[in-house]
């Protein structure tokens, strides 16, 4: 890799089926050397993923954090949640690959996690290339995230897009 | 199940690297006695993965099909830009598990593949869990619902809307 | 199914890195009416994955227990070790898919879960799926077994066997 | 990492729904600058995996190959069959983080992959993490895999051997 990312701030966030893997996570990052912003939860005690995942998307759209971790059950919860943020780009990865692409293809700036589907050091080693992977910059990659990016500034589904362009 | 589904008009779609699954699922899909809404892409040449997750979520979120399909190369980009469309639900699944939690829980109503990581019989059990798993309508899981189509008809990012509340 | 698999007695064991998953499922099943024998690992204190394996293996091939369960940190030890034993055959599984797959096609005696690997939940739902499918019987994959019957009645390499034949 | 593993010769076989994967990862492997020798199965018809699984783990114990790739539906019948061999430690991976465990702790010498189960690109990230990764070498990894070579040694069930000992 020719630049280091500069993922440093790191804003983490789970529900109740989430709570323990998330934990475990700060520790490992913590000890790392990252700086972690917990959006709670912080109990095993039933809650709700969106609030979670709407808490942690803001603080990465805002620049308050360089990148994010959200973890529920299966993943699937928290990404759907942090994808509606506008800016919040959420990759729910189950494997390295998927991190590795999430990051290179498509400068993914939230990682989601399923806490019941994937065990605990293989989510350290998806997390570990989460935050060596830089975006590859490529143009095919930023024409695509500039056909998000537009998508979202309409504010308004597609069909609505439609009927009044 | 105690009620048949009616997932039976299926908008299909995908980008160049997830096209041959796509054509597999679809060829399947057809056999299997549901009807096909194809959105493309048509051939194997790079295209970008927003057109097709947006046009397979606004048939879904319009009402025009029932339930949608999303392969691309990981199946992250298709689900990042779909979850961009208000009303549309896009879950990347990976295995049966996955596929009944993202209806049961979530009632996530488009699913997304990664052709380059899931083989074509996984993809396919995946694919029949999928259609056959109705959203189990519990309370906890339609309070979260909620709060994602709140944050959606907002329109704004969750830091607009603290501002503005 | 039209047979009710008779998987009652099963012979369960792990090392340390398996340990918590394994008297996590043991739990799982003694509540779900199925007996268990526990043949260790009986705390997280670091050991050998051959012991177990081989211990479990053996209460499977002599009929003392009906199926087996084996748990290690991504189970590649486990199932290697457990494959050694004649009339052993012991399926790494990660999904429900293969799980199904390793009992109705290859007649699996022993399953083998990665604890590092793998989520608890998902863990769950393939020892579920384990004990409920049946070997299909079908002549093909008889056949099949009966060339790996042979192999091992021989009890010497393949090269070996070359040589004297 | 500190030598370059030696992993040149490769054998590689399938049955035939580990067909056209074998017939991909070869094609890459060549152009990669390995030498590969294949060991069938030559077309998509019907075959028996335990032919392949011999004839690729004989020619890896007995040091005709470096290391040996074998490719079925799911990848267990071809694993469990393959691990019959006398020396042969073949491991199941489906992801990258199996594939560095299984040849830095068990120094497995045959990998095997599920065609049905993971995609085409993710097996040759697979594939590419096993011939670059080398085995530790650590005491405690080491009696472990002698434990399993004195079970082999022995040539017969663990029941058998508790009598005769």
């Amino acid at each position: 890799m020719s630049s280091t990312p500069k993922h440093r701030r790191i804003a983490i966030g789970s529900d109740h089926a989430g709570f323990e893997l998330k934990e475990w996570l700060k520790a490992k990052l913590i000890e790392a050397g990252y700086e972690c912003q917990d959006f709670g939860t912080d109990s095993p005690q039933s809650c709700d993923y969106p609030d979670f995942s709407f808490a942690v998307a803001q603080a990465v759209v805002s620049g308050q954090c360089d990148t994010g971790i959200l973890v529920c059950g299966t993943g699937i919860g928290t990404s759907i949640a942090a994808n509606k943020v506008r800016g919040a780009r959420c990759a729910l990865c189950w494997n390295e690959y998927t991190a590795r692409m999430a990051r290179s293809h498509n400068d993914a700036n939230i990682l989601a996690l399923g806490a019941r589907v994937i065990g605990a050091e293989l989510a350290w080693e998806i997390v570990k290339v989460w935050l060596e992977t830089p975006f590859s910059g490529e143009e095919r990659h930023c024409r695509r995230l500039q056909k998000i990016s537009q998508m979202e500034g309409e504010g308004i589904s597609p069909q609505e897009a439609k009927t009044t362009c």
